[in-house]
């Protein structure tokens, strides 16, 4: 291969395929939008894509905590691919979610990398399982929509390893996506497209990731560079443009030929494992992915409230009023690149009427497309509300409040979807507000309200999903995958998102989402964890099989988890991580291990969970590495991050001790830890103090504690200065020897 | 002058002297701790110092918002420092407070460095006033007591050059202190003490600081580096340790000998001018001084709350129960190096009995040293309560709370004292609280309670003080210098202060104090600028000379300040800016003006404030210089930063619009405000999207408006690659000629 065509590989032939190469077997493959969907289209044509299913958006699936369900979901969207003869399927989008008001929360699954983690892993197996590749996106930081191709993400070292990035490292190592996508946004300072630290470092030599880096598209700055620091593929297409720096680069020696052989290989692996799983004459079933569709989106459904039990509804009901233009024109997507033409339309009030044959549902719209009301529209609704028994108010955001390219302005929902929920309860007792939104908004009606059920963007059959829970057909069993917040001054972000200053600083650091409501004992609309079920769930029986281990044995955590309602369930069981006393600061409670059972009533299940050394470990900043400190760590358990019945705890003997190598800026205490520790100390304090006397009265020892407090936190290679020749380069030397010495 | 010799100068003789070098008629020249007093003593003795007055500490001091009392402190501490032949007091110390837990918090000003700058600017002409220098310290971003000597403060510029600047700013234009201080810490990885932004670029270019740099006892790390970055002088003696080492590096090249000529003519120019200076024969007046101490620490005292004017003490009173240890033995000042031996010590107990002679005073310890009650002294109190019409209970934090090298753990007084209040407000209804502590407590008793005096640490004569203001001798009209928080939670540190993973990032930015509280919407216990008096105050007729003008104009504000009450009392007019919409997230008001007025029972004064173009810039990270959007700005007037019932609103016409040069990153809205911008405009939008045909449809439009939020955001250089050609690079060369030129 020559050089030039091996330049040309690195680049896109058009705005979706790749370059083939036919004197060498080369072929071309063929990416598409996801993730919940495809988004087929001829170049930038956002509008007329191939008819696919368009299945619940990721903040919605997150809330299912249901991977298995994520994997179905993935087999279905890998079959579709292979109709569609699309090779790689540009998701799922793993980001987290920093901020209520990030533009493309909906595309984003939590604010928890756990949570996020685990529903990637099955969703990237299920889809290739079908011989259809994935794109982990959008590789890292990339949590703010506002000059997303400009701004650096500072973030510190710590932050990225316990929030950024462990979602995309589960995956990696666990579903291997065939390729990641590198995000348009700098981090501390040096484009994602062209960072070495995450694209080789992190990526590739930590977590071991096989396939190839696209970049998003347009996400290229200097393509020599990136090709560098390990950034394979670019897209879309830039017409030989990138292809020719990278021949300059090499030919002027700035770029080595065999980094390049590297990244080909790399890209080529790919290629032709995608062209070889290509299977002709697969036909997508649509109506069987409809129904699919419908039963990933009920099992998404949060339901936030319900008080008297007024839901589900009772057969016994004659008249409903159905308020609100997303009952008959529901939002089930957000718009940007994610968005699908779908095969059908699923909406609620026709499937209510489908089902509850035996009720009378009266409509009225409410609202317009943006959200606006007037007075004839309330009128209609108010008078539609007074004639029936019970009122489901259809609300959330329009179109224009979410999308990619752009964050909210706040929490809000539009004016006249408020003004619809107070003129309706004003006239009726029994209001059921079912919203339909990608990310949180707030709920000044929130106790004017009976029920609140949150359906997020629930796919084509969304609709249908939602009549299912509200009329029991299906026991709703989602549970949020992030934090309502009860006003935006209390977000971990209020001060500046986004940031419009060139900088994202993610000054709030690992205490994102629940892990900042926590710590600062800010009480929230609705934790993360939470949803409530038709029928009620106890927690019982927390054993251990050890309550002192090291942290590398098995530790095996069981609970019982007892359906002591009516009606058949599921509930999720969600396991948290607190140190009791940790050496840096810790969230309250960290998300490690969940399990979603389905129990009949009165049936009892005992749920084992294996914790593993990761689950107790914190990022150190001194050390660059996983560490443990020994100790004690409460395991909670229950069915949301503020409902935890359940504790137990163990002693943690650590076999991950951060290793932090002393040199002669390490502080005097930490020569505590050091082999020898009692005759370095020794050795220091008297090159110090000389003859120290012991303090006697209110103002010496007020004196002595203030040295005492000095010297723990002085670097040793202060006493070279301060200890007047006692301590000399000698000393040190030997004594850092003996303090390194295992 | 040998390089052996020069050398040598660049650091001290002895713990606390500079070296002379007799044959070159260069003297040595003496510096003691300060700030609040002079803390003159042989090595590292802390506990043998000569005596002197103390003066209130720096967080009382801050209170009284008075600049014009700091400089007659600082005039006594000058002829203090003379009478001792000291050349240089080491003081004041001027960093903000980002936490209420910092160690060293009493001896700071504030959480604003308007406030901070102009009592700084004033003690400094005080003390300079004499004869004698001043080290303004610590520079910069030193905030935490943890691990102070090794941890990376890590802040970004533009906080930096808002928050954490502007006090040395303010006071090197304004007082040019002789010295200042480096700080322990690294700053953005780089020691304070070798780190070329902070002392060549940012003190001495940028501000024109004339005089030498000193660090901190102990900062040095590798001293050439630091003679290289502008660090001249290191302190203590290191033992000819370091001096060898800036011989080697000019020897060896990497240090020039031009640059080390430099650092020793500054030190030079300081010395002889001290030594010029220095008076002999000058004797301190003690009984003065601490007369001045006493009237000085009775305009810091702050009045919290006074419900039923229970104070000042009725002279009909016959019997007041004193409870508390701190009555009698006050709490008067921190440790650490600032820890002063004092001429005499005033206490409230004594001082009271001397002015309400008619009234019977019985006396109960209440507590220990560390704060520490049990049930006989709770019983003894509480006896005395139940004899008594009303009780003062003198509570706050032990010495060992609050110190130099550590910080504190939480905002709570010791159990002891809340466990006394609250048992003494169980018997008596009129309890009076007075605080003596350097920095914010909790108040779990605040409405158990009729009077809160927050007294802080107030020094020899605080107590003394104290008796003035609870007689009504003094009306109070000091006002708190810093938030009183409900919560440590609520806290802009909350999640990790002190940070003890060798980084201190300051996440919250801007937001630090009243900046924090104000944006989160947070409910504090007592507002930054709040304080009471005996008297009440009216603001009214705010006028200004103009409500459209250019930044650069002269602003004049002026407002009418009346007392409204029945005695003579000060108030202090506080004038905070507010930007009606910003292109960067501002806080919603910032102090930028203030005066405090004596007025007689009646009289109205009209207060003046000159606003400058400082008054309405924000640092701008993309130009990396001070900026002013054109538009609205609110000036708010009042008593408290969160009562300010006056408001004008100015037009202003911005004369430093950030100068934001346009290169090949910079993004596509970033050219509108380019000359010629129309042309670009549509020759990028042309160049991108060929054929724009008009959005029809609900899918289309949705299309359109996210097209164009990514177009807006796109870096310019991105159309090379997505413009298929038709943007080339000769394209982008004209476009950046045209949008630069002027």
């Amino acid at each position: 291969m020559t050089l030039e065509e091996k330049a040309s590989l690195c680049s896109g032939e058009t705005a979706w395929s790749t370059k083939a190469i036919a004197k060498l077997g080369i072929p071309s493959i063929f990416m598409t939008d996801g993730p919940h969907g495809l988004r087929k289209a001829e170049g930038f044509d956002f509008t007329n894509s191939v008819p696919a299913t368009c299945f619940p958006t990721a903040s919605a699936l997150a809330s299912s905590w249901n991977p298995a369900l994520a994997q179905k979901m993935g087999e279905a969207l890998g079959i579709e691919s292979q109709a569609n003869d699309v090779q790689i399927l540009l998701g799922p989008g793993v980001n987290m979610k920093r901020s209520p008001l990030g533009g493309r929360n909906f595309e984003y699954f939590s604010e928890d990398p756990i949570l996020a983690g685990k529903i990637a892993t099955s969703f990237i197996n299920g889809v290739q399982s079908q011989g259809v590749g994935t794109s982990m996106k959008h590789f890292a930081a990339n949590s703010q929509e506002a000059e997303r191709m400009s701004n650096s993400s500072n973030v510190n070292e710590r932050t990225l390893n316990e929030i950024y990035f462990p979602a995309f490292e589960m995956a990696v190592k666990e579903a291997q996506p065939w390729t990641v996508m590198c995000s348009y946004n700098k981090v501390n300072g040096v484009y994602a497209s062209e960072n070495p630290y995450l694209l080789n470092q992190i990526l590739k030599e930590k977590w071991g990731f096989k396939g190839f880096v696209v970049s998003d598209w347009g996400a290229v700055n200097e393509r020599a560079l990136g090709v560098d620091a390990g950034l394979h593929l670019e897209m879309p297409a830039s017409g030989g443009f990138n292809d020719k720096k990278i021949v300059e680069a090499v030919k002027k020696g700035t770029l080595s030929e065999a980094r390049l052989d590297q990244i080909v290989t790399d890209l080529l692996a790919v290629t032709l494992k995608a062209k070889d799983s290509h299977k002709k004459g697969v036909i997508v079933d649509k109506q069987k992915h409809n129904d699919l569709a419908r039963q990933v989106s009920g099992e998404c459904i949060v339901l936030l409230k319900n008080d008297n039990a007024i839901l589900p509804l009772k057969s016994s009901l004659k008249k409903i009023a159905i308020v609100g233009n997303f009952a008959k024109t529901p939002r089930y997507q957000g718009a940007g690149s994610s968005q699908v033409r779908p095969t059908q339309i699923l909406n609620s009030l026709d499937e209510l009427k489908k089902i509850a044959k035996g009720t009378q549902f009266s409509f009225s719209t409410g609202y317009n497309t943006e959200g606006e009301t007037d007075e004839v529209k309330i009128a209609e609704a108010v008078q539609n509300a007074k004639n029936s028994e019970l009122v489901i108010v259809f609300a959330g955001l329009p179109d224009s409040y979410e999308s990619e390219g752009y964050d909210r302005n706040n929490m809000d929902l539009p004016a006249g979807h408020n003004k619809l929920i107070s003129a309706v309860s004003e006239v009726n007792k029994n209001i059921i507000v079912v919203l339909l939104n990608g990310a949180p908004v707030s709920m000044p009606w929130k106790n004017d309200v009976t029920a609140i059920v949150e359906a997020y963007l629930g796919g084509q059959a969304g609709g249908g999903a939602i009549a299912d829970v509200l009329t029991g057909k299906v026991n709703p069993s989602g549970k949020l995958s992030e934090t309502f917040p009860m006003r935006l001054e209390d977000t971990p972000t209020a001060m500046d998102f986004p940031s419009k200053d060139g900088n994202a600083n993610y000054g709030e650091g690992i205490f994102i989402g629940y892990r900042y409501y926590d710590k600062k004992k800010i009480e929230p609309n609705f934790p993360f964890g939470f949803g409530l079920s038709y029928t009620t769930f106890s927690y019982s029986d927390i054993k251990a099989n050890t309550t002192a281990a090291k942290d590398s044995d098995d530790i095996a955590i069981s609970v019982k988890v007892k359906n002591t309602g009516k009606v058949a369930g599921k509930e999720v069981a969600e396991l948290y991580v607190h140190e009791q006393e940790s050496e840096v600061a810790r969230p309250e409670n960290e998300l490690k291990h969940f399990e979603k059972v389905a129990l009949l009533p009165g049936e009892e299940k005992t749920v084992t969970f294996h914790l593993t050394s990761r689950d107790f470990a914190y990022f150190n900043s001194k050390s660059h590495d996983w560490a443990i400190k020994s100790g004690k760590f409460d395991i909670r358990v229950g069915g949301s991050s503020r409902n935890l019945p359940l504790q137990q705890t163990i002693d943690i003997q650590s076999t991950k001790t951060a290793k932090v190598v002393l040199t002669h800026e390490s502080l005097f205490k930490e020569f505590k830890n050091a082999p020898n520790s009692a005759v370095i100390y020794a050795q220091l304090v008297q090159s110090f103090t000389g003859d120290n006397k012991k303090a006697e009265t209110e103002d010496e020892k007020k004196a002595a504690s203030f040295l005492e407090a000095m010297l723990a936190d002085m670097p040793i290679n202060k006493f070279l200065l301060l200890s007047g020749g006692k301590f000399t380069e000698e000393n040190l030397q030997d004594i850092l020897k003996a303090a390194n010495h295992n």
